[in-house]
């Protein structure tokens, strides 16, 4: 079962976590690409820390939408929006290509990936740019936008959050400042879901989830230590 | 003898300090404006903190560049920088207003800053906003930004640099990402220049320094524990 | 019967009408704030036109989003939109103080207009910077923000729209590019408007339309010399 | 003698230039990747307009300065304006992989082309992005830059400019909004230059110029026609 961890959210001065230190506890790296977080400076050290370590780089692209870190829905076209997507999938791209590094998927962010899960014109500009690139899409199991992926026949991950709550029908829940969890909490319920494939919920029961890959985000606090235990559960 | 510190330089998700502790260190704070920080989320905070701290508020305005933080040389004539920053204050102006709170003045932020100590044109069109605001402005003692100021009459507060390093010429060294210093290195070098009248400079040697006002910076690491160590040296 | 225009649009080298001859047509000017079109520059020469022609100024913010024209619909919480027009108009505002003119009102631009239309929440936050700023707030009578504003207490003036095209439920279509209009279409669909109440519609009916000031568009192709003929036909 | 313009420098709602129009005038257009005009929308159309038209694409690429069109310099380093470059690059050339189109050339624009042409650090950040694209660069001839990409080996394409005018030491005047020209000064300029390789100044005199190519520029009023008179100059 390997990590995925969005990475290179910084932007300017700011940074939202250790990058050199996440990148060692992980194997696939969602990089922002400047609509949401990250700038060219902190692109290209992400992908320069990815090739260190062996991690595995996909485009992590997002509405335009940087003062909300593109947690806020839009409205946008098809058409628009998949050249949206291209604009910032290709500039991440050029990093990768620097590295000999190839483009390994694409997942959207934030608001992107919400309304893609319930929205078929925003699954299909989505997927639009995912044969473009002729790559895979990360997601989330029993949603609009798996349906849309595969019946497009775009290859689809599926994620397993664990750093985020779940309604009791399946939902998650996203919110603008993460909730704080510690390396416990994290670990018993990723191990949970990998052993018995169900899911802990804010409603007290639990759900059955489908999974092929588990998801960290660098910008929780306590990000790091959670995905180091994480790390070391899963190898035992 | 009173401490400024430029605050508000959060965005989107980003902080650069714990706010509400710095401001209980401090007299006076400079709220960016938008242009190289803070967004109107963040300075509504910044403005509130301050006056439930009875901190005086001054603009914190830039050259445009966000992605900068506002520390890269812009080239802008004197009408235009003119406009860009009546822009900035005036926005700041606005939650003032709500909060029945005098703008207290404006400092330029970083590159402006620095330009303006050396460019006439530059820094006209900072004294040309201070005219318009009637409202003073904070600088350095000794510079070309001093005397363009002077010479307008506009009210002008000198400072000291509690956590940045001086030449031997008495220039300041502005890198983008400050130097970590400890307590003990800010409040030896400002109860020096306190006492003595001079500043320590990475030449080796002392050299005289005027200022009526100590400038702390909240992106410097450990910024915190060294305001609040300088708060209690001044008053003792 | 006035003439109100959204006005200030251009942005860096662009320009999407001549304003200064558009500002000689019209009684009343929306004056972009830079979140969806204008910069500093624009806002000030927009002012100071206004000014020379003795034309009353209010403040037209926006979502966040230039490279849509503020065209896209977001989804953003009632303070931080609050905070957001605060902001717009502040800056606005400053602009306005340097020529001695008041803030004659707010109106929404776009899809935050439009979404204010149907979303409390919305209208809320528009109102909440009403109060704030102590101004009437523009807008389109029967819709929920008209709903909103009076049960606030929100001076409301009603809009009927010169250039765009009504449903036959009476709602407006605001498309991305305005479609084209002739002075003659302009001026029989206001003048109908005014003698009879009503106007017509896409669907081939006319509909009873409450209004208090008719708005024309500076981005509609033959903008000026629609206005001008408007202007002259309700003068006579 | 191939014609080359900066092309897909409109953004949002803004256009600068019939572009379908004047595609069909040019052999090579240097296409905005979005930091001083243009946005994704508008890449994906003026590259497929290219395409249509069998004009050869490069890359035009900024400072990042939107709201002064890239014509105000920045002071950037070396590696930081490199990534900026990389990921303008980039971005355009994922839409033309997409068309099966090669990157043709990089052209820097405005305050970067000029800055290129006397600053060393700067032109080297260019020269490192041909290198990485393994590309040609576009500039004058006699200038730093040139010394630099030909010193590095990049290939080189010294440009005339047919709408901008010239110092009498051979220095290109660069302004904010750019001069009318009439077909007629173009046409007469761009054949003198051609037949005795000289080109006339402001100072009155004409200095000797080397090029490879003519540029035209797509915001210059009055562009289409002047680059029409000339296409049909040359081929006569």
């Amino acid at each position: 079962m390997k990590i995925n961890c969005d990475m290179g959210e910084g932007y300017s001065i700011y940074k939202v976590c250790d990058d050199a230190e996440m990148m060692k506890q992980i194997s696939v790296a969602n990089v922002a690409c400047g609509f949401h977080a990250s700038d060219p400076v902190v692109m290209h050290e992400t992908v320069k820390l990815a090739k260190a370590n062996n991690v595995l780089v996909g485009a992590h692209p997002s509405f335009p939408d940087p003062q909300g870190f593109g947690r806020r829905e839009m409205k946008i076209g098809r058409e628009e929006l998949r050249d949206l997507i291209i604009y910032q999938v290709s500039a991440l791209k050029g990093f990768l290509d620097m590295y000999d590094m190839p483009l390994n998927h694409i997942k959207p962010h934030g608001a992107l990936y919400g309304v893609a899960a319930r929205d078929d014109e925003t699954a299909h500009a989505v997927a639009d740019v995912a044969e473009i690139f002729n790559t895979s899409l990360y997601g989330m199991a029993n949603t609009g936008h798996e349906r849309v992926y595969k019946e497009r026949g775009v290859p689809f991950v599926a994620e397993l959050y664990a750093d985020l709550n779940y309604r009791g029908n399946g939902e998650l829940i996203i919110a603008r400042n993460p909730p704080k969890v510690t390396p416990e909490q994290v670990v018993s319920r990723c191990l949970k879901a990998v052993e018995q494939g169900v899911v802990d919920t804010v409603d007290g029961k639990d759900v059955k989830i489908d999974f092929d890959i588990i998801c960290v985000h660098s910008d929780t606090p306590g990000a790091i230590e959670a995905a180091r235990a994480l790390k070391e559960a899963l190898a035992s």
